[in-house]
């Protein structure tokens, strides 16, 4: 009895390690068959890709020795998009290469590979990331409006140090998440300007500094307070500008799609093409808000070098500071520049549809 | 001569849209194809799992009701194994559903798949990690080594807070670092305990906290600083150990691979299966340096509570240390206990063996 079972489990075995083996055969031979019927598919991709460039280059220099018709031009130009947008927007789009994994990433996640090959999943990507920053800009509103709010009513004018750094732990978690998010999605094709990076960046930095600062208490703590005070309202207006650029950004994104001018993966943090009304409630907001960050970081390093406090931890967040609202400035103005060019060829265009 | 050229490139701007259409259409049937061809190999697969599993376990029935030769099973066990290996360690393991994506992976990268989908990325992957791991034990080492001789030599017993903080900051950014890396390796199938995961979370907060608490300088300073001195003492320990866990398991897990017993994603952070001599150096060192956890912790705890300093960093970081220790602890015993038992059952087949 104990013997034939023993040969049944035997031959049980041997089979499933037949099996194994055959699969392993399958699955190699599958993934072989479909990385090679995958190389031409990718030459085709690359090689409409460039062609799109030449096209549009060529389309262009007719354009500027007047060698075409506006009119027929601008339906040139439309249809390059189209195509542009089929080949970068689709399914081929998981062929091209991508922007390189950055030195970030691999910092904190090793060579593992965030690309995803779907499309589909690249939109859930993107989708997850807008709600985010929805989410976080209501929280970027409240906290600080809250810190200040009870600083006045409860604290006596002070600000006791454990909800402040719990709030500065916050905002180095969140911007260390912004920046691999966004590092993600321009791995996966997404356009976002690099100084939008940078930008987490240097306030991942300025989050840890602002740890490490001391938050003194009585007596006096008007006075010592005085830079965290300065901080948190210019957080509370960051969080009204944020939700209006989310609102801005997702409405325009949206209209660009369906006019197929705009990859999905564009992130536009604030500040990329887009031609609306909205806009001239945005930009002075967005200028007022990089003024007053200067204004913030000015100061700081005006206390430090003139006097009252001189920890290292002031200088370094003012220094921050101003480098942050000038580069904030120097891109919005570019991005600005790039929109108002391509208004001036939209009325040119239209001035001399009229025309004909 | 206008008129030809604008005919002419009309024509190219048709072809290439008409171009971009038909990739389109080619990709996604490729995409669909690729996927209809994979999902029999994919339920093959997880068959394959579960029949290995059902062996296994009547394998085990069988031995326990004496119903089969020792050696007998010894051989259908190494069989199973192999069988296993084949299905979770090579091409067919993408087809396997992986561990999900836990909540910390979401919190920070979004909805991303960081699983890889080929083999060998996945090696690489763990490849880098153990790389990581050894620079990252170095530096456990020198870092805080070099603060406690700085200040002893150079700092006349008083640490400065710049440097400290420094540690404090990287420390933080290390152990991110590792948390990510870690649940990335398990959704990518490796069987690394859950403990030593949490033990990273506990470690971030730890580093969090310690950045908020306050470096007191003179006078008195070697009092006041008892804390920190006690907590990088304890650092260079782990640096020490980490090295010694380090070439344990890489040499543990290479001969592992070896025999066929282990998948290559595994990671052992110091205590996992394994016989071998090296484990009566490190058992010892690990017991010592859990035990000197938990009596900095206890320190901690003491000065926070008896008197001088009762800041809310102190205790938290107190407790952490402690429940640090305390799972450090009963993990290491567990893994011993698997190890002991695995042994036992290793010494009872060779002098069945031997009586044959």
């Amino acid at each position: 009895m104990g013997e034939s079972r023993e040969d049944k489990i035997e031959e049980s075995v041997a089979s499933v390690l037949e099996e194994a083996k055959e699969l392993q055969d399958s699955v190699a031979g599958h993934i072989s068959k479909s990385l090679s019927d995958e190389h031409p598919l990718r030459l085709r991709a690359l090689a409409l890709d460039s062609k799109i460039l030449a096209l549009r280059s060529s389309l262009d220099s007719l354009l500027n020795n007047k060698l075409i018709n506006h009119s027929v031009a601008d339906k040139l130009d439309e249809d390059l998009q189209r195509a542009r947008c089929i080949v970068v927007d689709g399914d081929a789009s998981s062929l091209l290469p991508g922007h390189a994994h950055g030195k970030f990433l691999r910092m904190f996640l090793g060579p593992i590979n965030v690309r995803a090959s779907r499309k589909d999943v690249q939109l859930k990507v993107k989708e997850e990331y807008n709600s985010y920053r929805d989410r976080t800009a209501l929280l970027f509103l409240i906290f600080p409006a809250a810190l200040l709010i009870l600083r006045s009513w409860v604290w006596d004018g002070c600000l006791p140090a454990f909800p402040v750094q719990i709030y500065q732990a916050w905002l180095l978690f969140l911007y260390t998440g912004l920046a691999l998010r966004e590092n993600i999605l321009r791995v996966n094709g997404s356009d976002i300007r690099p100084w939008w990076i940078y930008h987490h960046y240097c306030a991942m930095i300025m989050a840890v500094v602002s740890l490490t600062w001391e938050i003194k208490g009585q007596p006096d703590c008007a006075n010592k307070q005085r830079g965290v005070q300065l901080f948190l309202q210019w957080a509370m207006m960051q969080g009204v500008a944020m939700l209006l650029q989310n609102r801005y950004q997702r409405q325009r994104l949206y209209t660009r799609i369906a006019l197929g001018k705009a990859k999905r993966m564009d992130v536009v943090w604030g500040e990329t093409a887009g031609v609306d009304g909205q806009l001239w409630l945005l930009c002075p907001i967005l200028f007022i808000l990089q003024g007053f960050e200067a204004y913030v970081g000015l100061s700081l390093l005006n206390t430090a070098f003139v006097g009252q406090i001189s920890e290292w931890q002031v200088i370094i967040c003012g220094l921050l500071l101003v480098v942050m609202a000038i580069g904030n400035f120097q891109n919005t103005v570019q991005t600005l520049l790039v929109k108002s060019r391509f208004k001036a060829k939209m009325r040119r265009t239209k001035s001399k549809q009229r025309l004909n």
